[in-house]
C-alpha cells in the first residue's frame, strides 16, 4: 500500500509518498512560493537511500493544484517515477493543525469533517485554511484515493479539563473554544511509542516526557501512553522559548506595550511570532548559530541558550510533579536529535528528578533511537527521531483499516 | 524602638505600630476611601491579645494626610492612646512594590530613592504612587522619623538573568526594563526565614520553594536563602491562578481576543485581573466559598479547585529541577497558611520529589510555624504564618542600624 502524505501550507506543500509495505519513502519533495511569479519544486526520488537523486525545477505554479499536477506527473513519469500510474497511491494522509474539539483522532475526511476543519479556521486561521485545500486538491486529482486527515491537536485530546482549562471567564470557552489544545501531537506520539518500544515497555503504561524541540518547540507530559499536559496552548506561540517566538511571558506585557507603546495586535503578533524568541535575545534563531557565537564569547547568544535550556527544565520538573513516575525523557526534532549541549544543559544537576546523561552517549551522532543516560540511570534519557510523515501515513493505514 | 509600618494604596492605607523591643504590636488599622464621601477609620489596640480593643469611625478623609493625621490622634489619645508623644514614633518603614533595578534593597527615602520610586511608576502604575505619596505624608506629619521604603521586588533582585529575562526583543529590557521582577518578596523572605530557623538551619545555605497563596499568589526558589525563581513577573498577572487573576495564559489569547472580540486593551486589563482566576472559572474567588460549593457537587468550583493545585504543582516540580536540593516546601498567607485541603492535593502523589503530608498534621489549625510532612520525609513541608508588618519594620531597623 502506497500513501502519498501532504503537508500544506498556504503559498508551499511539502510531500512523501511511501510504500507501507516496508515503511520506504519512494518519493519527497517540496512545492514553494505557489501564486508568486516564480515558483520551485524540489523533488527526491529514494531519499535517503544509496540511489538518492534530486530533482529541481523553477517555474510558476499558479495555484495548489497546478502543483500537486506537476508532482504527479513527476511520480508516474517514464523515466523517474516511481510509480507507473495514479492508481497506484492507494491513499492520501493530510496534516491537518487544527481539529478542536470536533475532531479528536484521525477521520476520512468526508464533507462533514471538511466542514469541521473549514470552521475551526477561527482558531488557526494560518493552517486549517490552507490544509483544507490540500485536501481538496488531493480529492479533485486523485478520486479514486480516500483522504485521512491527521491532526497535530489529536494525540492531546486526553488532556483533563485541569490542564486544557485557561483560568479565564469560563464563557470564552463555552462560547469561543477557548482553551489548551496543543500541537506536534503527531511528533511526541510518535516517539513516546517509539521509546517505549526501545526499552521494551508496554506503550500503554509508559510514562515519559517528550521534548520536541526544532524551530517550534514543545514539551508533552505523557501517562500511560496518552498527552496528560503539553507546553503549547491555545496556539503554537505558549510554552518554552522558540527561534523567533517568546513562549510564556507575562500576559500584562502585551497590556503595557499595547497602552505605553501604542502598539496595535497585528504589530503585537508580529513581534511576538517572529522577533522574539532566540532571535529577540540574541538576533541568532538557529541553534547551531547560537553555539558558534557562544563559541566566540557572545555574551547574548550564552544568554539565550542559558534561557532556552532554563525553561525546557522548569517544564521537565513541573511534569514529573504531575506524572509522579518518569521512565523516560525523550528528546527528539532538530534541536532534540541533534544538539548534544542543549541535551547536556537541560539534564545537568537533575539528580533529585533521577535524571542524568553520559557524556559519551551524548556525544555520539546517530540516525537511529538510543539511549543517552548511564546504564543506571532511574530515569532513561532517550534521543529519539521523530518522523511525522511516517506517522501520518501509518495512521492513515490505521484508519482505513478500521474502516473510521 | 517603635516602628509605624505603613502599606499605602491609592484611596487607603493600612498601618501597625511595633515595639520592635519586644516585636509587639501597639496598634494597627486600616482607613478605606479616602476622597470619597464616606470615609472610614478601623483602629485597633494591642491586637491579637487579652486587651484588644477596637475603634471604628466613620468619616470623610479628604486626603491621606487627613486619614493620617486622625491616627496620630488616635495614636496618642490620652485615654486609648499607646504612645504619649508622635515622639514615641522612631522610624517609618513603607512597603512600596516595585523598586526596579535601581533599588535593590530597604534604604532610607531621600529625594533621590522618592525619585526613583517615582520614576518607577510606568512598571507600577496602579501601586508606586500611592505608596509614595504615603512616603510623602508621613514625612510631613512625622519630619523626625525617618523613613525607611521596604520593596515587594528587593527580595528578587537576586534572580540570575536567565530568570528574569523574557524572550522578547533585547530592546524592550533595554529601553523599557521589560523584565520579570516579582513580588511578595518580603513575605518569601521571611517565611524562608523562619522555615530555616524552624528547622534549625543555616538561612544562608537553606533551599526552599515558598508558596504565598492568598489573593494574590506567588511561588518562589529559594536557593541557599536567595531568590533564583519566581513565578509572578513584571506585574502580578502572571504566575499561577488567584482569586480574580488568570495566571499563565497563551500570550496569544489576547492578541485573538483584540482581533476576534474586538476587545480593546483597558477591556483585557480588567477581563484577565479582575474577571479571571477563580472567579473567572466558578464565579468564585473565596478558596472557603469553594470548598462549600464543591461540598455541594458543583462541578465548576471543583474544576476552579482542581486547576488552582494543578497549577501550584506545576510550579513546585520546575522549581524541584531549578534548585536540584530542596529543604523545605513552604506555605503561606490566606490559602496556605490556614487551607489544609489546598495543601493535601498540591502535595499528593510528590513522592517523586521528596514531599509527602503527614494527614493528621495537615488538619491541626494553628498560628505558629509547623512541619505537616511525616517525621521521615526528605523534604521539610512546613506551614509559616506570615507578618509583613512586621518584616517591613525589622527591615527598617536594620536600615536605620546599618545607616543605609
Amino acid at each position: 500500500m502506497n500513501v502519498l502524505v501532504i503537508n500544506c501550507g498556504s503559498s508551499s506543500f511539502k510531500y512523501q509518498l511511501i510504500d507501507m509495505s516496508r515503511e520506504a519513502v519512494l518519493s519527497s519533495g517540496l512545492v514553494e512560493r505557489i501564486g508568486e511569479a516564480h515558483g520551485s519544486l524540489s523533488h527526491k526520488v529514494a531519499p535517503g537511500t544509496d540511489k538518492e537523486s534530486v530533482f529541481r525545477r523553477e517555474q510558476p505554479f499558479p495555484d495548489h493544484t497546478a502543483g500537486l499536477n506537476a508532482v504527479m506527473e513527476l511520480l508516474v513519469d517514464p523515466e523517474r517515477g516511481v510509480i507507473s500510474s495514479l492508481k497506484d497511491i492507494n491513499a492520501v494522509g493530510h496534516r491537518v493543525v487544527m481539529g478542536g474539539e470536533d475532531i479528536r483522532a484521525s477521520c476520512l475526511m468526508g464533507e462533514k469533517e471538511k466542514a469541521a476543519v473549514s470552521r475551526l479556521s477561527a482558531l488557526a486561521p494560518l493552517h486549517n485554511p490552507a490544509n483544507l485545500q490540500g485536501i481538496e486538491v488531493a480529492q479533485s486529482l486523485l478520486p479514486h484515493a480516500p483522504s485521512v486527515g491527521v491532526f497535530d491537536t489529536e494525540f492531546h485530546a486526553s488532556l483533563p479539563p485541569k490542564a486544557f482549562m485557561y483560568a479565564l471567564p469560563y464563557s470564552l470557552y463555552e462560547e469561543q473554544r477557548i482553551r489548551r489544545y496543543g500541537f506536534h501531537g503527531t511528533s511526541h506520539r510518535f516517539v513516546a511509542r517509539s521509546g517505549a518500544r526501545l526499552l521494551d515497555k508496554d506503550p500503554d503504561f509508559f510514562n515519559a516526557i517528550t521534548c520536541h524541540l526544532g524551530n517550534g518547540c514543545s514539551i508533552t507530559a505523557v501517562e500511560n501512553g496518552a498527552s496528560v499536559e503539553t507546553s503549547m496552548g491555545l496556539t503554537p506561540l505558549e510554552g518554552v522559548i522558540m527561534g523567533t517566538r517568546c513562549g510564556n511571558i507575562d500576559p500584562a506585557i502585551l497590556l503595557f506595550l499595547g497602552r505605553n507603546g501604542n502598539l496595535d495586535f497585528p504589530v503585537l503578533d508580529s513581534l511576538l511570532n517572529k522577533e522574539s524568541g532566540l532571535k529577540g535575545i540574541c538576533g541568532l534563531n538557529d541553534m547551531r548559530d547560537i553555539h558558534a557565537a557562544r563559541a566566540r564569547g557572545e555574551a547574548r547568544a550564552q544568554l539565550a541558550f542559558d534561557m532556552f535550556c532554563h525553561g525546557i527544565r522548569k517544564y521537565i520538573g513541573a511534569y514529573c510533579a504531575i506524572l509522579g513516575r518518569l521512565d523516560a525523557l525523550i528528546f527528539t526534532a532538530g534541536i532534540g536529535e541533534n544538539d548534544d549541549q542543549v541535551r547536556a544543559a537541560v539534564c545537568a544537576d537533575l539528580g533529585i528528578l533521577g535524571i542524568a546523561v553520559d557524556p559519551a552517549r551524548n556525544a555520539m551522532r546517530s540516525g537511529r533511537p538510543r539511549a543517552i543516560s548511564p546504564e543506571t540511570s532511574p530515569v532513561a534519557v532517550l534521543v529519539v527521531p521523530t518522523n511525522e510523515e511516517l506517522a501520518i501515513a501509518q495512521e492513515t493505514v490505521a484508519v482505513l483499516a478500521a474502516g473510521r
